[in-house]
């Protein structure tokens, strides 16, 4: 055996790891999200960690700093590494989707759970290492426009069965914001969209200024402003930003999209989907409808999720499978939430039942005890030691076990449960006892926050 | 938007990606196991993907190839990398455990389903990207011996769970080999070990022309050889190794191991547990208890699981935390059936109705009848396009979704469902009707082999 090592093990920045009682908490957002993906149809998917780099490179590795891998037995006088870990689980899809297009129905549903690797400097809400769940739809040719409404509906829903704050999602559309600019005569109206993306945290005023500065005269700033300010869910608001503009064809376009998507979720999270045509979103690739979702009271912090429209996603890969997708910003979440104490798990063990033990000769029968509970699903541990019970019940305290089982109990002689949290021990029967519903398995609320 | 690359994307050796209906197998099994893990009590866990260089690098890496990770933005002329991607979870789990002690209540129980790397040479049953699920217990001082007995019954119980091949677990011990190699009088047990572990790969022979090699002599030769030839679940051999040799410490220890073993999971998964102290388990931080699983059909492919006592995991660490674990190498265990065809999801998508379009205009009415369904936890899929029907059953056909729901039926004029597996179609109202259990959800079963 080598010697300890002289430091103590210590975290990453940017690495988060979380608690058990955090963990379960992190898996109870993964299976609600998976049920409520798999319920529209969605498959699961896993890509490998790595792409090549030229991939990585030629999808916007200009703004994310990518992570490289080589092998170390490789030497570091090797060639330079060919391979990085994804900057996001979209461009690793891509490639999946046109390398197994043969083997795929279109249009194809999956989703996908996994960490992707930012080299940013970390600072709160944002990690080198974090979890995504993302879904998309893809065709193999056209994307008929209800897909776009499906997918708000199903972040919308998906949201609500999170136990988070309220989550108001944004909706805006490429082809409206640069079709108004167009309208307006503006020569560049993508550095327009990305002055407007800014607005929520420069405000106003800046926003108009550096509008000036791209050459924009005093009436087309107040129209730009006039479009980043309206906001609501009636096609009034479409009919008022129609009413700014000159005519134009780009304009159309996306307001009939939002007319649509309107009519679509009609009835449908009324309280949680907005028009606003602050959102640009600044990635490259959305070609229609964007979305951010800001949770209420962690506004400041920006999107806990985001989604939209893209036509053109595999173009490197000479194929264009045109889509529409959504992703939840799980690590980001539940780091937020977390941070702020707001999320609690009801234990920090799946475990409702501990078996406790007599003495080392009883364990056969302790053992057997926790098996038969264990066989009708009932999560159960056997205490490893004859301590005093007193000890044992702490052990159950410290992980939040809410029933401990004796095999010889006090009143009865025979096998009692007492549920710790008010001392109330009754004679039991592996075979029959049942725990309260919400004892089952570990639960996860939402604390005061 | 840049020019598309000249090559078409392709698979990368070692990193396997699965198809949609394989990808639906990989999930249950996932499930399954997390489940069986969670109703012994085990909490999810999951830990960064890098560690330090020197971390892993102090842990066995000489036989295992790293993959280091660096910030592509650091430059090639930067200091070398100092973080690679775990080759197991036990390290990152030794770690962090040491790392979080005081948050931690023991003995500790956590389960972990993650990817790891090796950059050795991909062959069958051996990849460079890969998923484990493993499950350890470990103490903050001593760690009574029935743990390893439920380790063992937790990792039967759970293969047979899996919709696989009968896996026999062979168990054995180090103290027992060490023992018995120590009371023959060898200098170097360990040498011997090493030796042994490759019986069924190189056979008796072989192995008996080795051990000449090591210096041992016949009596030597044919004692060890016995001893990897005995098997068996009775007590008795555990008899026959002790009369073989003479009286040794360590030996009388690893029997009274056995014994406990034998007694404390007496009448349990009878078949699929056996000794075999030809299991030597290369990995050097095994101390008690050692075993691994073998596949019905597949044993040449060597181990799908495997498992230990440790009691020194995290002495470099400077803390010794005892501990036994299990791991199921998952994407080995997959990737063998799924090379033998030898399992099969019931369809290719998590989708039981796919709702059929007339027109576009009725997509309200249709988006609608998938909610009401998914309201109910049946998973729907609105078809996207009024084409003909033929064309609609046609896409459900691939996907495999057994059901096709009618707005406006043939026969009743209003809902009908039809199971297009045998052509019946009944009238059926989005409130009401149930699919058949089998059919709610993806179900995988094996197939021939």
């Amino acid at each position: 055996m080598k010697p300890p090592m002289t430091s103590k093990p210590k975290g990453l920045s940017g690495f988060p790891e979380w608690l058990p009682e955090q963990q379960l908490v992190f898996e109870c957002f993964v299976r609600l999200i998976e049920d409520q993906f798999r319920l529209y149809g969605f498959t699961p998917l896993e890509t490998r960690s790595v792409e090549p780099l030229e991939v990585l490179l030629a999808k916007g590795a200009t703004d994310k700093e990518l992570y490289t891998v080589s092998r170390l037995a490789d030497g570091s006088d090797a060639k330079a590494p060919d391979l990085g870990l994804h900057f996001d689980l979209t461009v690793p899809f891509a490639r999946y989707v046109v390398q197994n297009r043969g083997h795929l129905t279109f249009p194809f549903r999956r989703y996908q759970i996994q960490k992707s690797w930012r080299g940013e400097r970390p600072q709160e809400g944002r990690y080198r290492e974090f979890h995504q769940a993302d879904a998309d739809v893809v065709a193999d040719g056209e994307l008929p426009l209800c897909h776009d409404s499906e997918m708000v509906v199903l972040l919308a829903e998906t949201l609500t069965k999170l136990p988070i704050f309220p989550v108001t999602l944004h909706v805006s559309n490429r082809n409206v914001l640069l079709g108004f600019y167009t309208a307006l005569g503006i020569a560049d109206p993508a550095a327009v969209l990305r002055v407007v993306d800014k607005f929520d945290k420069i405000g106003r005023e800046r926003v108009g200024a550096l509008l000036g500065e791209l050459g924009l005269d005093q009436k087309q700033i107040e129209r730009c402003l006039f479009l980043a300010e309206v906001r609501g869910r009636s096609p009034d608001v479409l009919g008022s930003i129609e009413a700014a503009v000159p005519k134009c064809e780009l304009l159309e376009r996306g307001l009939a999209e939002c007319r649509q998507l309107l009519r679509d979720i009609e009835g449908v999270a009324e309280d949680a989907v907005v028009l606003n045509f602050r959102i640009a979103r600044g990635l490259d690739y959305y070609t229609g409808i964007i979305f951010e979702g800001l949770m209420h009271g962690f506004e400041t912090f920006g999107a806990v999720c985001s989604g939209g429209r893209y036509d053109r996603l595999a173009a490197e890969f000479g194929a264009d499978l045109p889509g529409v997708g959504i992703s939840i910003g799980l690590t980001r979440l539940l780091g937020l939430l977390f941070g702020k104490g707001a999320l609690a798990a009801s234990r920090k063990t799946p475990t409702t039942v501990l078996v406790a033990l007599d003495s080392a000769a009883v364990y056969p029968e302790a053992f057997r005890t926790a098996q038969r509970l264990r066989a009708r699903g009932i999560a159960s541990e056997v205490f490893d030691a004859p301590l005093k019970y007193s000890k044992q019940i702490r052990y159950a305290e410290q992980k939040g076990i809410p029933f401990v089982w004796f095999l010889k109990g006090q009143s009865s002689g025979g096998h009692e449960v007492r549920d710790i949290r008010n001392g109330v021990q009754e004679p039991a029967s592996p075979e029959a006892w049942e725990p309260p519903r919400a004892d089952r398995d570990v639960t996860v609320s939402r604390t005061g926050g």
